[in-house]
């Protein structure tokens, strides 16, 4: 299990977030202080907008809390749009290339959760991405797949229909090998501009997903406050413990779709007629 | 808090004790199966003699569940002495350098607990390394510099002699300094042929250590038996969970040493005109 | 452009071959001594048989010149059977997962060349990899894909058609897509008890190979007599400088089978119903 | 021999100096393409300042010319005032902590070349770090040292007289131990307002220095000019050969002071009751 945490809105310094005393994503990611949350100690990434269109992509292997780079890339980099990864492996190698985000041009994805029976269907999977977009893919998690799976089924133009037709397609694989071992998936995708999470199983157990839409985060005394209305949102794996802000949770089988500082919430399961949600921008 | 363990007997591979179903100190750095153990994610390190006087020597910054590296040499050597180190920083930089055991020529040396006030008294305790010695440190730990007064303190001609005189100028280094920190500490030392542990802390309360008495070490079904009265010694931070065996506490304030699969426990206090110890051999 | 070298004969301790100053592999890596080579700083690896029927393997993503556990492994280790890598990339990621030898179960695997308009034929190349195999494969590289393809046709049962039919499907893929770029390699491969090498490209330009027959590898003064007629086979990309052997280039479009300290060159392009080499064994 | 590269004046990209075309601190590193260049592979680092008075640190143990986050980094940072490095070990190990530039507060320092005689040398010279910094040093090299005599002399108040003081510090040091081993640098130092640097060996053969100042660097296929008389000031190991730009050497026993996009040119040896330059401010 992993956990993951977007932020849309203004301009904030990374390490608000990530380290100050209100934070606690790196905090998350060593579990030796709650009892109740597994070492996400197998590597971390954080994808950043900030002056150039392509987003800039910082990963490694080590344990988040242990690495200097992160706390001094975090401390410097002010960044409207920006997702943060801590990273449990599911059973794929240690290795950059598989720590998420991944990143495709303007793109950025992560992913908490797992394919079922990833082994067993990778094959047909790995088929379905677009010959165009097949050879960027540079490590072996079902992860990095449904990203370009994402891609080929159009995220640009429709990321609802994207993520319909992805996940479709791998529970069509799954079931084509009579895979029982569930999917389960929370992720964020976005394109620097647009932002897209999903909270989708095949068996009704999600990983949880909450989000808190806010403003300027004011950090006194080793808390936060995320003032409500003011522009910003927050979409994270749990709600972070020092952060003073209405959490609220993304319900079973849900799209959502951030802009301006506003969440809407989408049945996963809306037909395919539906409005087209994708050109909705952030702020 | 780092976990260690040191092994003398007949030779092993290395996994039977790292990897192994019976094992658990790999388990033990990975804190999420086990509430109350600290995350030991901060590096790792492997110490083991061969064919050659001097040991090998393998340290890494990840942590040790997620070295695929660590896993194939614990799968090949095969070792009748070697130690093994979890570490969890108790402040200097994640780095090889800093990750125990510490080599110097034939001898290994680890270490779990901290001296009081280290950023206080380290100036004056590294000056107390010979000054043909000093050179060799590549790190900032205090554990490294308590090896180098160890070497200084003449640890080749009377291991017993050195541990406690090392000590007590860490602890008159700490009283000048004002220090109220304790100083704490189990460690090992051994040049290959010779292995002596100690417990000590200025405050009555050392880390944990125990050891066992045995023999050739049987995996069956995911268990081990450590048969006693056989020649071998382990020496560790807490018992292996899935090794059966007799464990026995090694009481405050002791110096262990091991010989021929012999244990003999010394109070540490014991006056330096006591036999010495440091001739006896293992194996 | 890579280096390797592929050793099969009397157990040495790797270094002898690796960093004595008899060697030049972890030279060769570094290029300011020699001019005319590049440098291969973009990662290493080692993979070596011991006494367990699957071998070890220890890859990392640093210069080999740099690693200091490498020299720690190398000089410990002794091995009848050892494959070295200093990778200089041709376009994937620095990676461990991407870093030779490539292992499998009890196969070793590694390559110097490039497969070319990979990016065109990596989609078509996976397919033909056979789906019981295909998850196994971690990283992005031609060579990885060309190995599990070797399995695939059936390495174990006859190594020489593995490589010819390989060959052929790479060629074809190539020649569908109509790339232009040429196939080159060199390639040694062995389950631990057969060494199998191969020198293809589909323009005459192979990377070159080297291989010298002798025995016990002898050190003094700084220079290595690898001496005639003992047992030991040695293959490698480029002649050590520092061993006095005699050394013999395999010509264009060989396959070089090594047994008992003998060699055997076939053409690559030999009729398949040839004789089947592959129950040739090592030693 | 290392390769550093300082700049300060407009803010530009960072990757501008680092990864364009026009550039080569990174084609620098690597040297297969230059036969008189060795390979700096032995890690690299990135000191830079942006809108927080402590300057962002990234070192890493890579060679900088894999390093994709450094990429990613050098593309989205934009900075008035950096510090890049790249290093061939003298001798001590591959270490994040041994890597360049070296951070202390809103400090930052780099070095090119070698204190004579270290490991005899270094005991002495860490005596000299006042306490107060003592406990700061987190490496074995001979560079952080003199960083940490530079702040023990007052770099704070007169740079020009801690450069002084340190060297003849140091070479007073060498001399009581009979050292005849050269000293020998290129150095600069910075507090993300001043930029001092240094051409200075005890034997006449500094490493080479150079200068150019110019505006803004306009890419341009390819090729980078920088244009004269515009408020910047680049101080390099050698001249980028992709940029236009006029290169002065800095002679032999100079200390580099640049200033709102001029430099000034101070004998080293100069009098301490020369006017004091420290205060001068950049741009």
């Amino acid at each position: 299990m992993c956990r993951w945490l977007a932020y849309a809105g203004r301009p904030i310094f990374i390490d608000t977030l990530l380290f100050q005393p209100c934070n606690s994503l790196i905090h998350q990611s060593l579990s030796a202080q709650r009892g109740h949350v597994p070492t996400n100690g197998d590597g971390f990434g954080l994808g950043w907008y900030a002056e150039r269109p392509r987003p800039g992509l910082y990963r490694d292997t080590m344990p988040a809390w242990n690495d200097i780079n992160l706390r001094s890339l975090a401390d410097q980099i002010r960044s409207p749009l920006f997702f943060a990864h801590v990273r449990a492996s599911t059973g794929t190698a240690t290795a950059r290339v598989n720590c998420h985000p991944f990143r495709f041009e303007r793109w950025l994805f992560m992913h908490n959760g797992k394919i079922g029976g990833w082994r067993t269907v990778r094959r047909d999977l790995e088929q379905l991405i677009a010959p165009e977009l097949y050879a960027f893919r540079e490590g072996a998690t079902d992860s990095e797949v449904f990203f370009y799976l994402l891609l080929t089924n159009g995220a640009q133009a429709d990321a609802a229909h994207a993520f319909r037709e992805s996940v479709r397609q791998v529970e069509a694989v799954m079931a084509a090998h009579g895979v029982e071992e569930p999917f389960r998936m929370t992720a964020a995708l976005t394109d620097g501009e647009r932002l897209v999470a999903a909270r989708h199983s095949s068996d009704g157990a999600s990983p949880s997903l909450f989000y808190a839409t806010g403003g300027d985060i004011s950090v006194d005394q080793g808390s936060c406050r995320f003032e409500a209305s003011r522009g910003s949102v927050l979409v994270l794996s749990e709600p972070l413990d020092g952060i003073d802000a209405v959490w609220r949770e993304v319900p079973e089988d849900r799209l959502l779709f951030a802009s301006g500082g506003e969440v809407e919430l989408v049945p996963f399961g809306q037909p395919a007629d539906a409005p087209v949600r994708a050109a909705t921008k952030v702020s």
